[in-house]
């Protein structure tokens, strides 16, 4: 059953969490809200609808986010009346705004500004053509960095390992095969007999939601665990390796992922386990020197205190809720990349694989 | 506003997870599964009853149902036609499997058998005012030990310090005032400012329904966090140390406790802090030599898969769900009971306080 409303999608599955329609008229959406349950597409025709899809998390997961933001600023090029190039800057502020710790979100959105300047004395229609050429490409680039990142991680795999992740670095988090889930996909395909442990990352369990939908779509071996229960599996020998994607990667190798991440790299350093990390190049922020520099979005108490309806926690109770927690670098054996794999992770590893070096 | 429909519960707060009524006709039991959004109470009437409160988590936590129990076995003296004493053993059998893994509930269902025999030759109402006076003094001894661990826990915490704690070991876990909250709040009453995080503990979400609720109701200060942001915390150097209750102590001291435990104590670890543990010395198993001989109870998937109606996980998925996990002694700091500090952590320790000693 194909539930996809797009006749030939980058993302290479039957599912993707964001398209750009054949047309350039509208974006392509799965609301991923609405899933395990319910696989459901949105058209946005847009930038504005782009942006409350980002923010409302319609879409997540930082490369998805940049594609995402990379197909607004399309729909952006089609609405703008006035001065185009001052047009699309103030999209591009209000993709930006959208989620504010995601790094490719800006890359991205930087990027499709960029080829704006450089046709702007072209025609409205032409202009529309090269800018969904630019985002189509920086999609299928995800895509093709995902099977690369994948072909690296897959190597570190022995057949038979039982894999830990982490909330979703899959297909649904990226333009397509996913991060973490690439490594893992890129492992079963080369045939190795692994077993997933997905967390099932709360407060929006996009372990559970997302990560334990999408091995389950690929008959991939995955056993649902709750976030705290990861330790006790690492305690009984268990736990092979971990992989998690990022939201961001500073210029010493510290790195920002789903709020969780660094719990789960403690427990793999208390036992001696390797703790990867899958990401594009994209997520690598040099300008940033290292982790508690970054920003750390909060999110909503609901998330925490409600699930749909039901009330989990006392009427008034105070909550923290931070979105994104920062790894230090000492606690990650491997960075994979399109470039490369960063081993041993820090500054001059990140600096030796640097496409500015 | 007062709900408890008791004149003098021995919890000695406004409520209460269970008591005997004055008449020892019924037991007074709060329906736990209805936090944290309604406080009710039930009034069982039936050893049977009890029975079933106990086994379908109406009541939880290792002492409070070891007291349950024993006001069980209570309402069961009033019920027996035949043999007194034998009738009683009976009784005991079922609400010993009502959770056969709770090791205070043997232990209180065997002490009020061997009160029961040391009355068998009185008259019925004779026995039943000896029964009650017998389970009360079980009911007041918890209350005690629970105030005399915070104070011996109480010491080790200095003002200003935040707490971290998992699942619930407060008042609604024992007969009143609290494992790892009675130390919070023993240093709460000496004045010490203080600040809770609660991890909320999936699945079952004790943290967030229990301890948040309790410790709100008692104005001490606690902001709820999901189970796997308790590491992001830590790594801010905003946690001091972590307390928590125990549902078995083993003779060299590894403890099992609530799913998550094991994660909290290699977070202490890895960056320094303590990780205490308070526990009535009920809890203590000397006959098992230690953790990994513990059975782990594995629950319901759809725990994990729902919360209320609402779908979570897709359809399918293999979940795994243990209850417990077993936190290796050599990661506790130390032990707080009501016969002492077990410090440092280890068969001795355990042998050096014990009563059999």
């Amino acid at each position: 059953m194909k539930k996809l409303p797009h006749p030939d999608p980058i993302s290479g599955a039957s599912y993707s969490a964001v398209e750009l329609a054949p047309a350039n008229d509208h974006v392509v959406m799965m609301d991923q809200r609405r899933l395990p349950t319910d696989e459901r597409y949105e058209e946005l025709e847009t930038v504005q609808a782009v942006v409350d899809a980002i923010a409302d998390m319609v879409v997540r997961g930082a490369p998805a986010i940049g594609i995402s933001a990379a197909y607004g600023m399309v729909l952006a090029s089609h609405e703008i009346r006035g001065d185009y190039v001052k047009g699309m800057i103030e999209a591009g502020k209000l993709l930006k705004a959208a989620r504010p710790t995601a790094v490719n979100l800006a890359w991205a959105v930087d990027k499709m500004i960029d080829e704006a300047k450089s046709h702007a004395s072209l025609k409205a229609g032409e202009r529309m053509e090269r800018m969904a050429e630019a985002a189509r490409q920086i999609h299928r680039e995800d895509v093709a960095a995902n099977h690369e990142m994948g072909r690296l991680g897959a190597a570190r795999i022995e057949d038979g390992a039982t894999i830990l992740t982490h909330c979703n670095a899959g297909a649904l988090a990226t333009g397509g095969y996913g991060t973490a889930l690439g490594v893992i996909r890129a492992a079963h395909e080369a045939g190795k007999k692994i077993k997933v442990l997905a967390d099932e990352t709360r407060p929006y369990l996009q372990g559970s939601r997302l990560t334990a939908w999408e091995l389950h779509q690929d008959g991939i071996d995955v056993e649902l665990i709750t976030d705290a229960s990861a330790a006790s599996f690492f305690g009984r020998d268990e736990v092979a390796m971990a992989v998690v994607g990022s939201d961001r990667i500073e210029a010493n190798g510290d790195v920002a992922n789903k709020i969780g991440t660094y719990g789960v790299a403690c427990l793999a350093k208390a036992h001696g386990k390797p703790f990867y990390v899958a990401a594009p190049w994209s997520t690598v922020d040099e300008a940033c020197a290292d982790g508690p520099s970054i920003p750390i979005e909060q999110r909503n108490a609901r998330e925490v205190t409600h699930v749909g309806d039901a009330q989990l926690a006392p009427t008034g109770v105070t909550v923290r809720n931070p979105a994104f927690d920062v790894t230090p670098a000492e606690l990650v054996t491997a960075i994979f990349t399109e470039r490369g794999v960063i081993e041993p992770v820090g500054p001059d590893a990140v600096r030796r694989l640097s496409p500015n070096e």
